[in-house]
């Protein structure tokens, strides 16, 4: 902030050197190692679950009010965050370098507003996202967010084009939402890794199939493909008659004939078994009035073909929207409450899937 | 579905000619009318909160599912919902017409796969656009979509741009998401429009205020500009001397002296007392160790200045964010659970404000 501070960090940069102590910071909320059961941060977390998700960041979100709101609100694990702050010793390269290796770390989550030094950051992200998808938001991509950033240059705006390319370049998939930071994770955490971008979904209103069929080919970059045959006969069967069953799912003739568990149950494994689709989407409706079923069948269907996520919305009402997202998270199964959101992650992660070898 | 249904509406669309009754339908779920508690929808909705927003939908979700969402999950109520089905007599031009003069009626949301009669529509919304604003989702807008609606041609996906163009020139204002169709509706029900794009907000974190602010720029078309010098210098005031103030605010240096209730206070009033800014988010901190302040400055804060939006969304603990929507909005302040969608839901709120006199 001032001279004072300068002088100060100086000389703590000093002391670094001088005992070869290496150092994370100034300027941070501190870091997080779930198995070693440590953290650094100063702020009273509680007991943070342990899991599969790495994070480096220059914010102390991530050891403070995000993390906090991920341990409330969404139902997963980390293994390693890093809060970067000044980085006058330690820099997001050496901590990603750290990350590579590291067994704990499945995927690794980036915030950066800078880069200390890009070219040893992106040699090392070309070979991790090889094995391991690192999502990437970064802070201060226009003149006015980077003057919010304290950190203006008036080249920036024209500077993003070329760290776009760059990121590209090194696989690294590319976040703009913060909340993506977390949702994504979610998702990556308890599911694999879509094979690719084709997606089924199923829904209790054809409205909703036709706007979502719009938006992931308009905005996703997500293919709602044809059926196998054998499949679409299936799912004709478990229909009345007088609707012509494909993808995606037209769920609720089904549903009012063999009841909403039989019609979501059935439909699911059939695609699921299907060739053709890499990820299912169901679109539960969850009304007192319909009837809210036991959804077991979801968490087994899960498991029992654990090469193909499964994300879970709804439409209904709010209180078993909570239920269902409270019973099937802890179980391995995503759930996202509003409708758009499971495929915006899915089209993250089908980028993601594109790195991989 | 087939020659025998082809038959049927045949038989009603005389029985409707012969008769003179104008009839909605057939294939909808029905029609509601708050103001005369008045519904014909087949599902047993409970008690449908009165409310000032109406809908056009070809859909039956807004007497069904969706409406029991919003029912239980957002705080708003409705004036008029007519699902308008197959359309064979009423159709959606003249659902607007009746809109228009509609004194329940501040504000249309409109689905819709097919128009019937698409220049009258297009003749009144211009005027309605005038007074009340449109807010429109056009399903089928891909040729894939259009399939998924059975309502496939191949010229679809180009004659989309003569669709978008055509809502253009009738001050309509186009949305993409089916969630929009009701977070949009509360932001409308409970705020007045806000006077431009022109955008403050306060967060806990640096890391919020340079993304946001990068959004509002990139994607949102939100202006995030300068304050007033006499704004700046009461943010100042209230904030320790180590950190310049200035718009987005960053809030924590004066919460973690002052306190929470009051350093949110004193800065939302001071941003909203800006004749700069058009609408104001404040991403509230809400995590137990750090305290849970009361809200109701929020509420008086909203009522006093009644001319510019509030928008509340969070960061922490989810059972408290829970607590603050449930608390405020059922007193006229709408929440968001993710910190993007109140910005969302601006972007589209601007664009309609540009189409009123």
């Amino acid at each position: 902030m001032d001279q004072e501070g300068e002088a100060l960090q100086e000389e703590l940069l000093k002391a670094i050197r001088e005992t070869g102590v290496r150092v994370i910071g100034p300027n941070t909320s501190g870091h997080t190692s779930t198995p070693y059961n440590f953290t650094s941060s100063f702020f009273p977390l509680g007991k943070i679950p342990r899991g599969n998700i790495s994070y480096i960041a220059q914010t102390g979100n991530f050891a403070t009010h995000t993390m906090r709101y991920i341990i409330t609100g969404e139902n997963f694990g980390v293994a390693r965050v890093v809060g970067l702050g000044n980085k006058v010793d330690m820099d997001e390269s050496e901590v990603l370098e750290y990350y590579a290796d590291d067994p704990e770390t499945k995927a690794i989550f980036v915030y950066l507003e800078s880069f200390k030094r890009p070219k040893r950051f992106l040699e090392t992200a070309r070979k991790v996202t090889r094995t391991k998808p690192i999502i990437f938001l970064k802070g201060g991509s226009t003149s006015q967010g980077a003057r919010a950033a304290v950190a203006h240059t008036a080249a920036l705006a024209s500077a993003d084009q070329i760290i776009d390319g760059a990121l590209k370049q090194a696989g690294i998939t590319r976040v703009y939402k913060y909340s993506h930071l977390f949702l994504t994770a979610k998702a990556l955490s308890l599911m694999p890794l879509p094979r690719g971008n084709r997606v089924s979904f199923m829904a209790p209103s054809g409205a909703m199939l036709v706007i979502m069929t719009d938006l992931c080919h308009q905005r996703w970059g997500l293919e709602v493909p044809n059926l196998e045959e054998s499949t679409r006969q299936r799912l004709q069967e478990i229909s009345p008659p007088y609707i012509r069953m494909r993808n995606p799912v037209d769920i609720w003739p089904s549903a009012s004939v063999h009841g909403i568990e039989y019609a979501y149950r059935e439909g699911m494994e059939a695609v699921l078994k299907d060739s053709n689709i890499d990820a299912v989407v169901p679109i539960l409706m969850l009304t007192k009035e319909t009837g809210i079923p036991s959804l077991d069948f979801i968490v087994e269907l899960a498991r029992k073909y654990p090469e193909k996520p499964v994300y879970v919305t709804f439409s209904g009402d709010k209180e078993h929207m909570e239920a269902a997202k409270a019973y099937l998270e802890p179980k391995g199964v995503p759930t996202f409450p509003l409708i758009e959101e499971p495929f915006e992650i899915l089209s993250v992660l089908a980028q993601c899937r594109k790195a991989l070898i």
